[in-house]
């Protein structure tokens, strides 16, 4: 059985997905899933804590990422260019992997609890990128705006790219950015018909 | 005991929030809070389904009302405009109640149930101002990113404001909104160094 270790767990993901959309999420056990993987269920307990741990492990690795690449950025860096490597950055943590994204996303939606886990993690990631900005210098308003603006640019965009994943999550990122701008300023200027 | 009707939600609110900081949300039962708002737990069901609705039936309303105004707005008004006209109608419902959504506010931070609740509460808004701005000819992507901006606005200005309310909730929010405008435009001229 060993010789199966290295993609144990992109195999039990996998399998974990597929059962949670046939049977919903309360509907599967752990040995089904080992089962359907091909594997023990020891094995999926080497990896996983509990059969909710599929849907949230690799997110949760997340904010501290994004802490390492906000403490990275060269000072003096705009927020926004920031925010926009950022997306660069993690875009290769989500490309190849829409089908994964497109069952996750139905199962949380259909499920409050695991909304509820979903939007605790996203609460938590905000408070990560405010610290970050709050690091660099910025103020803890604007540090705590352009966090809840990443958030929504990061929300809505990956949303999009799974519904047309073909123009690439990097190149949606930035579409959603411009487009936030585009509606935050149009608003100042209300005379204005650029739009 | 019927002549004390006309203030017994606000009794009971008072009362349930007083006893929801004292000993927890889980610890307090609608029989208690009836007895220190010197009613009875009939009067209480008169007014709230049960205990949880005392947090959310005040803010229940705000979806719909919010439809309302939007509806109502002229035509072509410039969105962020529309928003802010938004927030200044909406602020008398949360003036004056300042020690109540304190209050609130720490029994709902200290209860994952309750949090969730909050959260979908904030989920529906958001779907119920997109929708308005779609209905007003606005293309979905901008819709669902002039909502996502608004709630920002509205939770961090509202936030801001419960820690110093002398200052007037719309005050708070319009800084709050030309924050948001600033962190977002500097980040497109970014050698420009207004800020």
């Amino acid at each position: 059985m060993s010789r199966w270790e290295p993609d144990a767990p992109e195999r039990l993901e996998r399998a974990a997905l597929e059962l949670f959309v046939a049977h919903g999420f309360d509907g599967v056990t752990v040995p089904q899933i080992a089962e359907r993987a091909g594997l023990t269920t020891r094995t999926f307990f080497r990896h996983f804590a509990d059969k909710r741990e599929v849907l949230f492990a690799g997110e949760d690795v997340i904010p501290n990422r994004v802490a390492e690449l906000m403490a990275l950025a060269p000072d003096g860096a705009p927020p926004l260019e920031l925010i926009a490597g950022g997306f660069e950055a993690m875009a290769p943590m989500f490309e190849g992997r829409v089908d994964q994204l497109r069952q996750r996303r139905a199962v949380i939606a259909g499920h409050d609890g695991l909304r509820e886990r979903e939007m605790r993690k996203r609460a938590d990631l905000c408070d990560s990128i405010t610290a970050g900005f709050v690091a660099r210098g910025v103020d803890e308003l604007d540090a705590k705006l352009l966090a809840e603006t990443t958030g929504t640019i990061f929300r809505v965009g990956l949303d999009r790219w799974m519904d047309s994943p073909e123009r690439g999550l990097v190149t949606v990122l930035r579409e959603t950015m411009s487009a936030l701008i585009a509606v935050t300023e149009g608003s100042r200027q209300p005379s204005s018909a650029e739009r």
